[in-house]
Parts: structure tokens; C-alpha cells; sequence
């Protein structure tokens, strides 16, 4: 890089369908701008409760012509981005709380990577009721994670410490919702505003 | 061009600051794709009713934090399309219905060009309280545009019919807002999704 800047930071939740898609869209960008992303995990209900937002498919429930066409906009970024293995998932919404838990208490364990890909797969490309203790501990068993420990660490004081700490510090920093990526200070709401953050990156390299 | 594309449509009210905006950014993207916007004027505020839809300003009056990144999103668009007309209507909401109606009327009169800048102008430039009927004549005037000929024009049934006729086709045909756009079927809806639209444009000349 030409200049000094910071990592670009993405805010996701399992519950998020969008961030599950942005999740899927980073790599190629990550690796054409070679920068790395650094992912936080938040709890978007509280994001929610603390501004005063709501999902999407709750605020426009009663607006079905918005509902169809944010399904043609989710169609075109799957094929835009070439996405292959995204699944509506039957129960949304899932409540992730201990999965968001669990996403930390992985950070903590250095299985991060690991944990987030399998729980946005076991969310959104072979969804499951992850808010089902027995099924969510079946799922990232099967994906060869040491579900007893992080289950443990996931109920430690200075984990659920932490995702609070996040999703508040998310919400002084201006967000609302997921996904939402960061730029230093610079905010860019939405999958597709990574176009946006693109821009930005390129332009501050001048 | 080297297929037969439709030309790529835009639904507008002058009621929306993202209409004015994508006015501003249609001349470029024209130029360089080589094609020509058909405006079609339409009643938002009929569309909102036929949708169950509302603006966003109205949508997220609860939610301070997405109103504030609204503005950041607005900001980013009027640097990357150089637009330095822009002023806040402090008369937000302005009912359109005679402005869409003179719209209409313009057309048939040859002068619809001249009067849909004029009237961009006088709501999101040099802003006005343009559903005052005094203010509005007075405002077309300045512009050059015979606002007696037209007022009266607009007060007939066939532009009143042709008004409503274009918005209930708009909400049959899946839009729900302003600025909207259509290439054929496919639409495109908000300021940002001009991306999309030439995308899609680029995509279906190979």
C-alpha cells in the first residue's frame, strides 16, 4: 500500500442473511486490494434496541413490492460475486445469541476463522435452527470444532463481556445494522456498499 | 450499440431529493453508455398509498442513526458525481401532485425538458415552497416556462388520467419509490443502483 490505512473492519452477526453474502464477497475484494479485513462479531439485536432499527424484512413486512425487489437485488450479488451456496434459511429469524458467544469465545481459543465460516454455513448455505442448542452443538461438531470447550468459554463472564462491549461501541460509532464495515471512522452500511468502501480505499491510495 | 437495448427508463417525483440526484448523475452515465433516459413522471405519494410504502425519512424518523448515515451516503454520491447544486428543501415534504401534473403537461406542450430542470431546480437548488401555487407560478416564470398555458393545460383530465395512469403502471410493474429505474423488466431502484443499471447494461451489449 502507498499509503498507511487502516484495515477495513467488518460488523457481522450469523442472523444476517446480507452479512453472510458480504462474508462471501470479501475474499475477492480482500485479495484486490490486498488488505485484510478484520471481522467483529456484534449482537444485531441489541444494535437494533439500542437505535431503534429493526431487520428489514420486519420494517418493510407490510411493503411486499420491497420485499420482492430486495430479493432481485440479493439475486443479482449472487451472481455478481459468483455466490453459488447461499440458502434462505427456513427459521429467520434465529436468535444468535450464543452463536455470537461462541464467535468470540473462538477469537479467544484461536479457532476464529474456523468457527465463523462454519457458523454462517450451518446459518446460510446448509441452514439450520442454530438456535437450538442440540442442533447448533451437532452442527459445529460436524464441522470439527471442540464444541464442550467453546460452549464453556462461550458462557465466561469476560466473553459475554466483550460482545456487549462490541455491539455498544458499534452503535457509538454511528451503526445501526449489519452488515456495516469500517474505515476508520468512515462507515459504509449494506452488502452493497462495498462498492463504496472500494472506492474509498482506492481513492485514499490516490 | 452493439445489441438492441431497450433505453433505460427513469420514474421520478419531484418530491425526492434522490430523484434530483440521480438527474444530476443521468447526463454522464448517458454520455458514456451511449444511450438515452426516458423520464416518466409518476405521483410518489400515489405510489407510497398503492405499495403501503412511506419515505424513508418518514420509515426511520425512530431510527437517528440511519438518518444520519443517509446523509454520509448522500454526501459520498454528490463527490463521486462532482454535484455541487444541491440544497436541502427546508419545506420537506412538498406535496408534488400539480408539479407532476404540469410535468405531464410540459410534455404534451414540447417543453418537457426545459421544465423538469427547471422544476428539479426550484425544489433541491434553489429550494421553494413549490406546492404554494403563488410561489410555484412565480418560480416557473423566473425559469421562462409559460405557466399560464401550462397550469391550465395541467388541469385537464387527459394529464390528470396520464398521471395516475403512469403511477399505477409503476406499481404494477413492482416499484415501490423514487428514483426508479427500468431497463425493459429489470428494475433498479434508489440513486445508488445506477451502478447496477450500467452494470447490467454493459453486461447484456457482451
Amino acid at each position: 500500500m502507498s499509503v498507511s490505512l487502516p484495515d477495513p473492519e467488518f460488523l457481522f452477526d450469523f442472523g444476517s442473511p446480507n452479512a453472510f453474502l458480504a462474508h462471501r464477497a470479501i475474499p475477492a475484494l480482500a485479495a484486490r486490494l490486498d488488505v485484510r479485513f478484520t471481522y467483529t462479531p456484534i449482537l444485531l439485536g441489541g444494535l437494533f434496541k439500542a437505535t431503534g432499527n429493526r431487520s428489514p424484512a420486519e420494517a418493510f413486512a407490510a411493503v411486499p413490492a420491497k420485499l420482492a425487489y430486495m430479493g432481485v437485488e440479493t439475486a443479482r450479488f449472487l451472481a455478481r460475486h459468483q455466490i453459488t451456496d447461499y440458502r434462505p434459511n427456513p427459521h429467520f429469524p434465529v436468535n444468535t445469541l450464543q452463536l455470537m458467544r461462541l464467535a468470540v469465545a473462538a477469537r479467544e481459543a484461536g479457532l476464529f476463522e474456523a468457527f465463523v465460516e462454519a457458523a454462517f454455513v450451518h446459518m446460510w448455505s446448509a441452514p439450520k435452527k442454530m438456535d437450538d442448542p442440540d442442533i447448533c452443538r451437532a452442527a459445529l461438531a460436524e464441522s470439527g470444532l471442540p464444541v464442550d470447550r467453546l460452549w464453556a468459554l462461550s458462557q465466561s463472564d469476560p466473553v459475554k463481556q466483550a460482545l456487549i462491549a462490541n455491539t455498544e461501541d458499534a452503535a457509538r460509532r454511528g451503526a445501526f445494522g449489519a452488515p456495516t464495515f469500517f474505515l476508520g471512522e468512515a462507515m459504509f452500511f449494506g452488502k452493497d456498499q462495498l462498492r463504496d468502501l472500494e472506492d474509498e480505499i482506492v481513492r485514499a491510495r490516490g
